[in-house]
């Protein structure tokens, strides 16, 4: 079994930041600075083009780590943030970029680019938690959640699904074409947010993949408006849904 | 202009209740028994068969008035609690019944009586409203909101539509026939919450009901289970939804 090798180790405002790498996967773990007690853990899969740092992904972790005291990873996807772009990921991005400028549907390129994406990435994420809980302050037996945006839906929709230990998941959109039958097979509690008004991911694809989760707790959370314009308290409701299913003192977010 | 005549005040767990009639109409107003400054008052319509104390209703003032220190008003419907039931009334709620006992669609019955009712509730609802408005604690021009459930939401779409001091409204779903056209007329905040396994109101109905209202800012929650079944943390968000748009400090929910 690999273990967590960390980078980096720095805390500000009350959130401990440890890069680390888990087999050659570059990744990030916020800890409450406080080095608390044994804590539930967050991981989450940041969107396509983006990195384990990007903002969307340090603002929820923000509110997880103050707000509840959770863990929270991210992991570099395949091709993205600090790891190397293969040939393949070269193709691909050409493809999507020829399908935007040309106003044609980018959904196929990116359902069958995603989907080879998770085929690498669901291994590394059931590595790196085998190496996260070795670490003390996670644990091999506590609470694992999991958040996904976009490309990390995608990912997550099959890692949830072929992953016990995880009992509570957050997606936000993505194609469903090549998701659906996984999603079939979750049935742990799901947070469902889309948008109304997506220009990218028609609005009963969104339906479609909601639809097809098996949990008995389903709640689906959809937002007039555009792809990006997705409302911030989405994040603050997505804090208060780890709260109640990770357990944990769930304070206010700001 | 019709006053409220107050008939009885009480107060217990930091909340005051005061019952009152307005032009003959039964209601009742909880407010913060700290007798605080004028506050934000919210509106809320009672679901089918129910009344202005059911349980539905007295939980969710609970929340509102002791989180975020809130007025909130409810009216009895016609022919609902303490109000006599008219002929028509007998003649619809038996129609009801024959069509449950057979196993028929009740909607028909629904639509019709509930836009009936919604007929005379309207202008009962805005004379309380200025009736209330003339109390020091809520005031002329301070925010108002609406909540309402099922024949609250068929009540409570055309009074919205109609009437420009509520600026922001939670709806549960209803049966969305005759209330689409109001719903294209109403453009302030909305929260609309349906089951998505609803027995009673097709999916495809709640899904237009919520595609018609003309908000820039609207929200749908959709949750696993039947009609009856509603998760109570819907409650807890109507909270946060009116803190965020009525103002007024809010506190976490218990």
């Amino acid at each position: 079994m690999r273990s967590l090798h960390f980078t980096a180790d720095s805390s500000s405002n009350g959130i401990r930041e440890r890069d680390f790498t888990v087999g050659g996967v570059p990744g990030v773990l916020w800890s409450p600075a406080s080095g608390a007690d044994r804590a539930p853990l967050v991981l989450m899969g940041h969107g396509g083009g983006h990195h384990k740092k990007h903002p969307a992904m340090a603002g929820r972790a923000q509110r997880l780590v103050t707000g509840c005291g959770f863990h929270v990873a991210v992991l570099d996807a395949p091709g993205h943030g600090d790891r190397p772009r293969s040939a393949h990921d070269e193709r691909e991005i050409a493809a999507l970029r020829t399908a935007q400028a040309a106003g044609e549907p980018e959904g196929p390129v990116v359902v069958r680019y995603n989907a080879r994406l998770a085929e690498t990435a669901v291994p590394e994420w059931q590595a790196a938690l085998d190496a996260l809980q070795e670490l003390p302050e996670i644990g091999a037996d506590g609470p694992v959640g999991y958040v996904g945006i976009g490309l990390g839906t995608a990912i997550g929709v099959p890692l949830v699904a072929a992953e016990p230990r995880i009992t509570a998941a957050v997606y936000t959109c993505t194609w469903p074409d090549v998701l659906i039958e996984k999603a079939q097979q979750i049935t742990v509690p799901i947070e469902f947010a889309l948008q109304w008004d997506d220009e990218r991911v028609p609005r009963e694809a969104g339906l479609a993949l909601f639809d097809a989760f098996a949990s008995q707790e389903k709640t689906l959370h959809a937002n007039a408006g555009k792809h990006l314009e997705m409302p911030r308290f989405e994040a603050d409701s997505a804090v208060r849904f780890f709260a109640r299913h990770l357990g944990g003192a769930a304070v206010s977010p700001a």
